[in-house]
């Protein structure tokens, strides 16, 4: 049983994260037995994706402008730049409805362990964006990872060297949570941070 | 952020099984962010596969000729016909290497809660194919669940009203197994079938 167009289409499913060869052949199998027109949608769709979706002049994030939506929407506070690892954080931030200033989208985070260093997720180009008129904040939203912290640390140190008021999203006790299962770090910032 | 192409890439993604919006999201964004090319080749290959594949009309697995190479392969022993739910069933038979007989893939198996009866995963085709000249022993090769037994018990059932001969693959403990950790129902099986 080699079949080549079966057997390419599984390598192609394989290469997605999180994929093994396993998933990889019943989703292969799925889609062949049950769901022929969602293999063809799903063809559709990544072609128009990869074709049409790029990242935004002003915030990196993905868009099909060349500048997005929420860079162009004058509703939103110009003085606040809210710096993300990724459009996926954003769209998080966005449907918090906590947030209405403008974005910066970074490469991804520093982390050494990859080779990633502030050059490959985009720094200079937030630190140019950081400079431009209008801009009275950056507020560092990346995430409470140790890769996270070291970038949130890299970008608040060379912004505030530009002069920059940089602040950080708090710490905290997470909505929902019992202090008994909140783990000794996140308890001490957040009585560090009492308000 | 409403972007069709992206929201349209998220829905399709979302739309293979095990895939919730969240995944379909990261899927997205990796694709766009670091693989365009994955995406690319992944696009090309579900369109080949859906246009290329179809069942072998002997055994109904997948192939892109009229009949498959395991069912043209003359140093396949045509008298003994191993019966299995899916493609991928059969493929691990065959990774085995226990089984120089033909196969025949069912449509699933039997599935009351699912609303699938014995026609629905193709149970009129094999009785065909069982009494084609040649085939002396039908081995039922369905899971070793509920919905596995069901199927093979209807099929032994319809098979042996037709004067033929019916095995089943051997329940026991698995190789590389402690006793201690193996449910009870399998060791007892193991018992009695002891040789």
């Amino acid at each position: 049983m080699t079949e080549p167009a079966l057997d390419g289409l599984i390598d192609a499913l394989r290469r997605l994260p999180g994929v093994g060869v396993k998933s990889a052949q019943r989703l292969a199998f799925h889609l062949l037995q049950h769901d022929r027109d969602g293999a063809r949608r799903l063809a559709t769709a990544l072609n128009d994706a990869v074709q049409r979706m790029r990242h935004c002049q002003r915030c990196h994030t993905f868009t099909e402008a060349e500048v997005c939506s929420t860079c162009l929407d004058p509703r939103r506070d110009a003085r606040l730049l809210c710096v993300v690892e990724t459009p996926a954080d954003q769209a998080a931030l966005e449907r918090s409805g906590s947030y209405k200033g403008l974005y910066f989208v970074l490469m991804g985070r520093i982390s050494p362990l990859d080779g990633l260093g502030a050059d490959d997720i985009g720094a200079a180009r937030l630190l140019e964006r950081a400079v431009e008129g209008g801009v009275e904040e950056v507020i560092l939203a990346t995430g409470f990872t140790a890769e996270g912290e070291v970038t949130a640390h890299a970008l608040a140190t060379a912004l505030k060297a530009r002069g920059i008021k940089v602040t950080r999203l708090a710490r905290g006790v997470p909505a929902g949570s019992e202090l008994e299962y909140v783990d000794l770090g996140t308890i001490a910032h957040a009585m560090g941070d009492r308000r």
